[in-house]
């Protein structure tokens, strides 16, 4: 699937925005292989030693800010692909820093696409958007149909930035994709850095024999989806054709409750427990409920699928971590972020 | 109607934003005999002879910038109401500005809350948003549930500045209602200035006697709305209890073409003439189409009504126009804009 995409990739020249954190680098071990000229641009520098440092040798890294546009230019300068995956994560800090949130992800994303329109032939942007932007409802899966509502900053800028995707094609011929992700997780995430999404952090705290503490009774359902599943979906979305303009949920379609991930992630580390604690004010305020993406559009579209199911996906990244010394499985902090 | 509400304005504190432009001088208009301590922020002064100086005699500016932390605390200390109209205005041009339409329209908007929700008591702010807001569609009327999306920056960030509002409502307390205001035209616009809205400048085309362009062939509908109508709609949705965190339409409800807006104009001038020229490619990308408000909703739960019908109202607007010398009719240039 992703490797029938790869093809497509040789010799092309593709920029990862974000492209030294956690799903960044998920996309830089699936393009690795492919032939492409490979960019990334972060804030933070690539990592330098461990697995992840050997995975970027020769990807030719801008390090600068999304707002900055001379680097933003060098960076997308004759670019075919842009994976835009660079943000300020988290919808609880967007309540703690709204300018900064505000300003990286839409004054940041504009002065990517400004840049972008200026080159020729126009590129591809798929840009990683969130399962954040919809409304809560009871009524699940969710279709890229149903009501949008974010109920954080950050959610409303993802929205907001996913219009400037939208409109950017329409006026200005950009090939723009839009990727709802649900709740990732999998390699390259920093160790203990929470803003790569609850479950990476409860795999780490696991491995450390810590508690993982689940807000009241953790009940709420939620789609979480892999990585290198995530990574795949952008592989096709950039080269097929039907992509362009479109909007597709990205998630495993299956639901599992925050406790049972946390369960599942405790057994399979032989370590850590499961803490239920009361509901932070901040962390309720945000609090979407139950949630699972209908991911049917992407599948009959792009002919992609999930390959790894919730439970035993996150089974196998234990085991994965598990295998590996704590400090080669360190990531430098970059800025994709969670969902 | 808003005589009605008018009373509940005595001795509160009102802050207009964009107070010195077209609609904000209609808001002063209705409020100067209602008791209220007037304020108005802007980045222009409050103009200062004919008509409009005299209206605003009393009221307390506050000449700054809705991104400046200290003159937007200064406006809001102890305020009961806010009237929040401040915009960079305009579709086309918020392509051509974009950073300047995000940055006034978004950063100036997320400034203002954050000074309004550490007032206390939370005071009520109704924000003026706009039909540019919803997806073009051939279903008419739209109601406030229709499809949203955009067409052009300005509404992109006019939606993200809705969910601001809806967001610190919600989160901080803050009384917050979201007006879509359709195509406003009336009194207090800037003789000459396009900003204000097309009919705005369409009267005063005809009435110096100048051609009145119109793209294409001018079928497509509009629901033009009297500004002292718009006004009326702040002044309930201000007070009503039931307005709290709602979103409401503000038009005529009425359809008529802009074709037929530029004759009735014409015929009440005596002057002036239709001109139909090519459509410019800016323009044209972001045409809606035809456009007309369901107002059933303000209708049933405010117990508003508009008291001008389009053709009648705009043919008034002219006449009252007509009676003025040019001079008395300008009002200094501010920051409501057209919708």
């Amino acid at each position: 699937m992703a490797d029938r995409a790869a093809d497509s990739y040789a010799n092309r020249r593709v920029l990862i925005t974000g492209g030294s954190g956690f799903l960044g680098l998920n996309l830089v071990a699936v393009l690795r292989g492919s032939g492409a000229e490979l960019r990334t641009l972060s804030r933070s520098p690539l990592p330098n030693d461990g697995e992840a440092g050997a995975l970027v040798a020769g990807v030719r890294h801008f390090q600068g800010d999304l707002r900055d546009r001379d680097v933003v230019e060098a960076a997308t300068q004759d670019v075919d692909f842009v994976f835009n995956l660079a943000a300020h994560s988290g919808s609880t800090s967007s309540y703690d820093e709204p300018f900064e949130d505000l300003d990286i992800n839409l004054r940041g994303q504009l002065t990517l696409l400004e840049a972008c329109r200026r080159v020729e032939p126009a590129p591809t942007v798929v840009f990683a958007s969130s399962r954040l932007v919809y409304r809560p409802t009871d009524r699940l899966p969710v279709s890229e149909t149903a009501a949008l509502g974010p109920l954080s900053l950050y959610g409303v800028h993802k929205l907001a930035a996913e219009n400037y995707h939208r409109l950017y094609g329409a006026r200005h011929g950009l090939k723009t994709v839009l990727l709802r992700i649900t709740n990732p997780y999998g390699h390259f995430h920093r160790f203990g850095e929470r803003r790569y999404g609850i479950i990476n952090w409860f795999i780490d705290r696991a491995l450390e024999g810590q508690p993982l503490p689940i807000y009241g009774d953790g009940h709420q359902l939620r789609d979480y989806v892999h990585a290198q599943d995530v990574a795949a979906a952008f592989m096709l979305a950039g080269t097929d054709p039907k992509a362009a303009g479109e909007t597709f949920n990205v998630g495993s379609g299956r639901a599992l409750s925050m406790r049972d991930a946390a369960d599942a992630i405790v057994a399979a580390a032989g370590n850590g427990r499961v803490d239920y604690v009361p509901w932070p004010r901040d962390a309720a305020s945000v609090e979407t409920g139950d949630f699972l993406a209908d991911v049917s559009r992407i599948k009959e579209t792009l002919g992609w699928a999930p390959r790894h199911a919730p439970r035993a996906g996150l089974q196998e990244v234990v085991r994965e971590f598990q295998q590996m010394t704590r400090k080669t499985t360190t990531a430098v902090r970059g800025e994709g972020g969670p969902f």
